[in-house]
C-alpha cells in the first residue's frame, strides 16, 4: 500500500523558465527512459515477483522512488513553462523570438495542459504502458531495468548537457546519480545470484534438450561481402561456461516456402485459386 | 544492401495445424519478445553506430539473420493455420469443438489475412516501432540487446512447454539456441570492452561533476515497515568500482510544490484566479 | 514524495482461481475505466493544480490510493491464474474445456508476463496515457474524475455479477464502494465552489464577448424526420442561470468551401492544377 | 442514416492565414477535447442507448451537428495554410522567419495531406477512437460528455486567446457557444432524471449488498504529514442522500502479498524454483 | 453540413444472435477495412481536395453514406448480442458451451460498452485515424480509395461465408454490393482523367528531371538463387507510356556508411569517442 | 532467407547538413508513406501469398529492395544531423537561429537516438505495424500497394521540392524513379491477370448470390441540395462489364433502430430498466 509525503524528494528550483525545455524535459516523465516506465516496470516485476523475496521488497521500494521522481520533474516542468507565451502575432516577423518559442513549444501544454506537465514525451506522445516489460524471469527482468536506467542515464546526461540553468542541472545531477545507483543495483541482483556465468542463458532453467546446442554459440555471418567481426563472440569459451564460441557463414537449411492455391470461398481472387468457381458471364448490353 | 535466398533459414514443419498455437506463435513475430522488434532494433542501433566499425556490422550481420527467423516463423504460422475452420455454427452447441477454436482464434487470421501471418502479437496488437531502442551509446544498447533476446528465449520456451507438436518443437529448439547464442553476443561485446566495471555506469562519458556521487550508490528505502532487503547492493563496492554501496531510508530533501494561482485568460475556473474577471451577472428571469 | 508499506489496502483472496476471470480484472488495471488510469489522472491534476491548495491536497491523496487499487488487484490477477494450464493439446476435441480456457485467457498471461498482472485492458491492451485528463481547470478536471469513477464503478459492479468466488466478491464490493467515495468527493468540490450553476459553463472565466451568446443555449435539431427531443434542455431557464433554453432546426449559416486549384510543384496531379506544368510527351516506340 | 448539406453550419474566414495557428487548431479536430471524439462519442452512446428513447434521439442529433464541426474546422486549418512555405532554405540564418514558420508547422501538413486537415490533434498524433466513451449507462455518459464539452470549451478558449485573427476568433467564439449548450443539455439529462441525487452512485442499480457500504463515504488520507483536506467531503451528508462523510486515515487492511516459488517449465529462473530443474553441468574445456 | 434521418439505411435483423458474430463484426466497424474509416477518408479527402470541385461533392456523398454503414453495423452488433451470457462459472467443466463463449466473446463487449458496439476491430483494437489516408493528390487519394473497398469487399465476403444467419446474409450482401460500386466509382475517376496511361505516375505533375528515370522501369532482382519473375512488369513498354520494362540484378551503387566517431558530451560510451575525457581514477578502498 | 552487403544501394551525399530536413526526411522512413510499410507489406504478403509462384517471388524481391532503401535513407538523416546544436541558450533572444533549429527538430535525435535516424515519421511518431496491408487476395494486395508506392512518390516529390542540397536531390530523385517502377509493376499484376475488368470487383471469387447486385451499380446521392456530380460513375457500362452505372437519391430502406430497456443487473441505470430494482430509501439523517 502507498503513502505520500506533501514535500519532493528533491528541491526543484528554475532560475530562467524555458519552454522549450519544459518539452525536452517531458521525455524523463513519459518517454520511454523516463520515470513513469520504470515506475510502472519495477511496479508489475514486484507483483509478478517468486522466488526469494527480497528481489520483490527491492523492487517495490525503487518503484516507489520512482513515483517520486515523476513529481519532481513534473514540478520542473511547470516551473519552465512560466510566463511562457500563450499567444501569437499574425505575422511571424513581427516578432520571431516569441514565435519560434512558440513554435517549439509542444503546444498542448498551452492547449491542453494549462502550462503543467503531461504524461507525453518530447513529440507529445503519450506513453504507452507497452513499454512495461515484466517476464516472471529475474534474469530477464534485472536485464530489462537496468536497459531502462542506461537510457536513463544517457537521457539525463543529454538533457544535463542542453541546458545552462542551475537549478536544472542540479536537479539533473540527482537524477544521474540515482540512475547510477539503480543500475548498480539490479545487476548487483545478478552478481549476487551466481553472475552472467549461473544467470546465462536466460531463462537458465531450460532443459538442454529443448535447445539446438549446435547452433548455440555460433556466429552467423549474413554479409556478402565481408567476413565474421571478430571479437570476443567468436572465438574462446562462451559467457555461460557450456561451449565454445566460433564463427560460420549463414546458410540456409530449410525449404522454399509454399503455401499452395487458395481454397475456395476464402475471399481471394479466384486466379489465386485450383479450381475457381465458374466465371460470371459479362453483361451483355 | 540486403538480397534473398527463396529457402528458409530453418526447415519448417508442423505435423498437426492448430489455429490457436498459431496465435500464440505470433508473439514471436509481432510482440516485443519478438522478431521484428529484434530486427529493426539492430539494424537502426547499426545504422547510428559510431566508434568501432566490428560493432555495427556485427549488428547488422545479426539484424539480417533476425529477418530470417521472421520468415520461418510467418511460415509456421501459415501452416498451423491450413483447414482451420472458417465458419461457425449459430448454436454453439452444436459444435463446441469447433467453437472453441473459432473463438479462441485470432479472428483477423481469418477475416484480414487469409490464413497466413500479420505482424501481430498474441492479442492480436500490430508492433509499433517505438520499442526499438538504439540509443546511440553502445552499452545501453548492449543490455538492451541482451534484454530482448533474454525476453524472447523466455518466450521461446514457454512455447515449446505448450505444443505437443514435433516440427514446432524442433523449430522452437532451433529459435531457443539462437537466442542463446544472441545473448551472448551482446554481453561479449560489454566484456571486450573491459567489463561491467568499465562499461558502468553508462554512459561511463559523464564527468563527475555533472553527477551527485553522495547519491550514487546509496539504497533508498522507501518502506515504512520493513527494512531494506539486503544483498550485493546494500553494502561492499560498487559494481564499477567508484564507490561502496550503503543504505538509507528514504527523505524529502525538497519544497512542497505549488505553482499559486492561475493566470486570468489561462483557461482555467476563475475561483482559481486570485484576480478573476468579474463575474457575470445571472440573468434576471 | 511516496512511500510504500509491505501490506495492502485490502485483503485478496481467490477461492476457485479462474484464468478467464483473470483476463477479466484486467479491464480494472489497465481499462480505461480502471485504475492505472485514475491513479495517473489525479496525479498529473495533482502536479498542475492552481488556486487553493487543498484540491491538490486532495487530489494526491486520493491518487496514492488509486495505486494501492493497482496493486491489489494485480494481486488478485497473479492469484486468479494459480493453476491455469500452459500447454495445449493438438486435438482440441481431446479435452475442450482445457482448450477452451486457454482459447479464452489472455495468451500473454502465460507468454509475456509468467501468469501474472499486466498493465493492459481485457483486450490485452496496453493502457496509453493519453487518457489521462489534466486541463488545469478544477471544474473540467472534476468532471473528468467523476466520470473516471462512474465508469469505474460501473465496471466493478459488472464484475461482480460476473463472478462467483466469494473472496472475488468481497474484493469488488470493497472497490464499488471506494468508486461511490470517489464519485461524490470530485462533485463536492463542485458543490462547494458554488455548485453548478456557478461552475457552469466550464470554464467559467470566459467573458461573454467571446462568445456568441445567441447560440449558447439552443438545441439544435439535426433531425430530417423527427421533432427535437423534448426535455429539460429544449425550454426554461439554463442550468447556469445566464439565459433560456429554445429549439431550433439545424441550418447551414456557412459558404460551401472551395479551396480552388492546387498550386504546382505541390505534388497534386496535372488535372488539378490551373496552369499544370506541361505534360510530358508520350516515349515514342 | 446520414445525408449532407452543401454548405457548412457556420461561415469559415481567414484574414491572415498562419500555419502555426493552422496546427494548433487540428487539437479541436483530432484531439482529445476535439469534435470528431464527441461526434462519434455520441453517435456510439445513441447505437447502444437502452432506455427512454428520447435520449438516443437528443444524441444522434448533436453527433450529427458535431460532424459539421469538424467540416468547419477542417476548412478552417486549410484556409490558415493557404500560402504556408513548402521548402526550406539550407542556412536557416538566411530567412530565420520562414524557417522558424517551417520548424513550427505540423511538417505532414506539407508532406502528407497537402496542405489540408488531418485527424490528428497539435501535436499531429492520429485520434484513436479508445477515447469514445459510451458506458450503456446513462448517468456515465452524460458526465462523460459534459467532461469532453468541458475540455472542448477550455480549449476553445485557449485557441480564442491565442490568434488576433477575427475571422478566427468569431469562428470560435460559436464553437464556445456551442459548447457551452452541449455542456448544458447532457447534464440536463441527469437533472431530468432526479438530479445527481437520484443518479449518484452511478450506476444506481447497483444493489447495497453489493457495496461495503462502510467505506462509501470515507475521505482517506494517505498524507504521512499533513492533515486531511477539509471540505464537502470530509463531513456532512454525501451528496446521494444515503451517508455521511467522514475523515479516516489510511491502512493497510489486507495481507502482505506472495506468490511463492515459480512452477517448474515456466520459464524463471532455476533460482526462483523451489525444486529447480537440476543445474547443467559446466562444460569442461 | 450533417443531417441525420431516424431509419437506417437497410434493415437489420438477426434471427439467431451469436456474441461471437459480434465480435467478428466489428472487423467491418473499426477494423482496417471498416466503415470507420471509408467515413473518415472520404470525408478528408473532400475538405482537402483542390481541382475540379465534382470530385470533391462526390467524396462528400459518399462518406455520407459510410456513416450509415456503420449506423446500421452498429445495431447488427448489439441485436447479436442479445441475450449473451454474462456471468462464468467457476468450473468451466460445468458449462462449456457457455464458457466458451465467453472465452470467444470481446469481453469489452459486457464490461466495458453493455452489450453494444464499440469503435474496435476484431480484436478489441480501437481504430486509430492514422489510417485515413488523404494526401491531396487525386490519384493517390483513389487508389487508396478502391484499396480500401476492396479490402472491404474481402472482409464482407469472408464474413458471409462465417455465418449462417439470414438476416446477417442478406445485410452482408448489401455491403458486399455497395463495396462493388464504391471500388469502381473511385477507378472511375482515374478512367474519367484518361486512364491510367494518363493518371501515371502518380503524381503525373512531377517534372521528368526530378526524377532519375534510368532507374524507372527497371525490375530489379534482388534473389540471390532464382532468376526475376517474368512478366507484363519485365519488358515491353511500360503502363505509362514513358519506357520500356527491363529487368536487373540488384547491386549497391553506393559507398559503405560510416559515421565515425561519436563526439563526446554525447552521451555516447568513452570506447566510442575518439578523444574522449579521461577516464576516472577507480577509487581506493 | 536474407543477405546483406556492406554498400548501399545507392550514394547518399549531403553538402549542408540541416537537422530540420533530417526530420523532415523521417517521413520517408517511418511514415505511413514510407519504406518500413512497403518493405513490411510486401514482405508480409509473400508469406501469405498463395497461387502463382510468382507473384510471391516479385513481392520478396522488392521487399527485400525496400529495406535497401531504409538502409540509405537513415543513412541521409544521420548525415543531415551532423553537426546539429545540442543545447540551449536561456534568453532565445540571443540566437534565434539556433535556438529556431532546436524548436524545429525532432527533439529525440538529440535526446533518445545521439543524432541518428528512428523508425518514427516527421512527427516523431513511431512506425506501427496496422499499416502492413496483406489481405491474402492478389488484387487488393496489389491495389494496396500501388497506393503505398503513389503516397511515397508524392512524399517524395515534395521532399526534392523541399530542399536545396544537391545531394538530397540526388537521392530523392533515385527514390522518385524506384516508387515509379514499383506503382508500374504492381498494377501489372493486375494487367497480367487481365486487366481492370476481369479484376473487379475484389474478390472476382465472390458468388453472385452473396451480391445484392441491385445495389451494385448505383451511384447513391446523399446530398440535400445538390444533384449527384456527374462522371464516368454515373452512367454508362461498368467497369468490370456487369452492370450499367445509375443514380439515385440515397433514402432509408431499414428500420429506426431500438433496444429497448436495459437488463436488471447490466450495469445501467435504473431509469434504463422496465423494471428496476427497488429503490433505496434515502437514509435519514
Amino acid at each position: 500500500m502507498f503513502f505520500h509525503s506533501s514535500k519532493l524528494q528533491y528541491e526543484v528550483k528554475v532560475d530562467t523558465p524555458n519552454p522549450l525545455f519544459a518539452k525536452m524535459l517531458q521525455q524523463a516523465i513519459g518517454g520511454v527512459e523516463g520515470e513513469i516506465r520504470v515506475a510502472m516496470q519495477y511496479f508489475f516485476q514486484a507483483m509478478g515477483a517468486r522466488g526469494p523475496a527480497k528481489y520483490r521488497d527491492m523492487l517495490i521500494a525503487t518503484a516507489t522512488e520512482e513515483l517520486s521522481h515523476i513529481e519532481f520533474l513534473g514540478h520542473a516542468v511547470a516551473l519552465n513553462l512560466e510566463g511562457a507565451p500563450t499567444s501569437m502575432q499574425d505575422d511571424a516577423a513581427k516578432d520571431p523570438v516569441v514565435n519560434a518559442i512558440l513554435g517549439g513549444m509542444n503546444p498542448r501544454h498551452i492547449l491542453s495542459s494549462g502550462l503543467s506537465a503531461m504524461p507525453v514525451n518530447s513529440n507529445g506522445i503519450p506513453f504507452d504502458m507497452s513499454h512495461v516489460y515484466a517476464t516472471g524471469n529475474i534474469g530477464a527482468d534485472m536485464l530489462a531495468n537496468a536497459t531502462a536506467e542506461a537510457g536513463g542515464r544517457v537521457l539525463a546526461a543529454r538533457l544535463y548537457n542542453m541546458t545552462d540553468d542551475p537549478g536544472m542541472k542540479d536537479l539533473l545531477s540527482f537524477l544521474i546519480a540515482r540512475d547510477t545507483m539503480h543500475q548498480q543495483q539490479w545487476l548487483a541482483v545478478i552478481e549476487e545470484l551466481g553472475g552472467l556465468e549461473a544467470a546465462l542463458p536466460i531463462p537458465n532453467s531450460v532443459p538442454e534438450d529443448h535447445e539446438a546446442m549446435a547452433h548455440s554459440y555460433v556466429f552467423l555471418n549474413t554479409s556478402l561481402d565481408k567476413d565474421a567481426p571478430e571479437g570476443r563472440w567468436t572465438s574462446g569459451p562462451s559467457l555461460d561456461g557450456r561451449g565454445e564460441f566460433s564463427v560460420a557463414p549463414a546458410e540456409p537449411m530449410g525449404q522454399a516456402p509454399s503455401l499452395g492455391d487458395a481454397p475456395p470461398d476464402s475471399g481471394a481472387q479466384t486466379e489465386q485459386m485450383a479450381a475457381p468457381p465458374k466465371r460470371r458471364a459479362p453483361k451483355k448490353k
